[in-house]
């Protein structure tokens, strides 16, 4: 019997109909799909596909151990997560060794700052694995701001909210576009951080870009808090005709 | 009778089924669709819709006036180049007025450094526009490279390779993620700046990304020349549990 595949999917923003026609085709014939989610919830990328698995698909849901309760800097966190990583990879190698394919749920582009990516790593050499790109949440961000985002020769720098104060001034400063992700409870500090870069009044706050909740405002007019799932975009302004 | 609204439809790498569901839908659907080429080509976006089109389409090639006869340099380039996207501009626009809805063919990203922009710029305020997201022909490259791009908090920067040998250098040398595009005859310059930030070794060259001829080359055994569709990606190594 031969080895089943496992197929990290890019499911793009949140918006069904902007999968990849591949995604759709993959997702809708999977006998099993594993994603990642918080305990107690649905999880985002299985939100993303409702309605569309088959009836007698089989669900591994993985639920990650850790979320806020242990500090990020905590040595304990990473243990634990590489711990629950590996779980994870001896449940799917197993199947796939077994010969079933697994559809692996992942929110935009897998290999752009995903969970996938975890897994991938340790799956890699062990059974064949095939990723499908998706659209990226920045796509999906920048395109429901109306505007371009990189013209002509125009540098593009893509941050974590969760870096140093420090180091988003600095770069905020240094670059023609701009896009942040992660967000959520740095907000302050990359407030801060445009303006001590002087960007502040650039910048524009996207929250679930292309979701049904989809809301797109300049930062000045922002709350004090942002979800998880907000990018936020300075649009660069380069050569054009 | 109302107006027809003008969709730039991103077609992602180059690849049919990386096409969004929406994008295929809307590009089967159509009834006119326009797309850029060279004079005397198919068109690279035209080429990625063979056999998707229907029998009755109206096709509407906008050819471009300049591609290297003029130095990029002079000021009689953007003068053509302005003068052209305006006659497509007026061509498409008054389609749309007289009730059309048309589909414009953009490779990938239409916000992404991509010349639908152009003329989306000077069609806001004057008939509906529709801008539907595409996977980046950077999340292809980078899929192919069988690397994640980015882990934690990684930063990318993304860069022309038109832009001048000191700035690449530099940008190189401080990035820990890089994607490098529009490579073509900028190649040479890109290795001497690679070189210069010390990072030669780290760099993959794909070229035509998700697309038949699809090739991924560590940049030292790539040749001299890179195709137009050609990608240089440097893989963030961030943090992971
Ligand atoms: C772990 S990263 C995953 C990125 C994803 N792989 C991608 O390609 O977009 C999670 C971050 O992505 C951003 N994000 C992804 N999709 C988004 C969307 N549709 N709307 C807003 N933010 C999104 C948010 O900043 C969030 O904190
Ligand atoms: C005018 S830009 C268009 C970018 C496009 N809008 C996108 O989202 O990828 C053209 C450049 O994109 C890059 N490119 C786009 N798609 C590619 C692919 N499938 N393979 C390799 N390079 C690609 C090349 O570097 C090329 O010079």
């Amino acid at each position: 019997m031969s080895r089943g595949t496992i197929y990290g999917v890019g499911l793009g923003p949140g918006c069904q109909d902007l999968m990849s026609v591949r995604a759709d085709r993959l997702v809708r014939q999977a006998s099993h799909v594993a994603y990642f989610r918080k305990r107690g919830r649905t999880g985002h990328a299985r939100g993303i596909v409702e309605g569309m698995l088959r009836d007698d698909v089989v669900e591994l849901p993985m639920e990650y151990p850790v979320t806020t309760e242990i500090p990020f800097e905590d040595p304990r966190y990473n243990a634990l997560l590489a711990d629950f990583y590996a779980g994870c990879v001896a449940q799917l190698a197993a199947l796939a060794e077994a010969g079933e394919d697994l559809v692996v749920l992942c929110e935009g582009d897998p290999f752009f700052y995903g969970s996938f990516m975890h897994l991938y790593a340790r799956l890699q050499g062990r059974v064949p694995v095939s990723v499908v790109p998706g659209i990226t949440g920045m796509s999906a961000a920048w395109t429901a701001t109306g505007q371009p985002v990189t013209w002509g020769d125009d540098i593009l720098t893509v941050l974590m909210g969760t870096l140093p104060e420090a180091t988003l001034a600095e770069r905020i400063a240094d670059t023609d576009a701009l896009v942040v992700m992660k967000i959520g409870r740095n907000l302050d500090k990359l407030r801060r951080a445009l303006a001590r870069s002087g960007r502040e009044q650039e910048a524009w706050l996207v929250e679930y870009a292309a979701m049904a909740q989809q809301r797109v405002i300049p930062l000045r007019e922002a709350g004090d808090s942002a979800p998880y799932f907000s990018i936020l975009v300075i649009h660069g302004n380069g050569r054009r005709p």
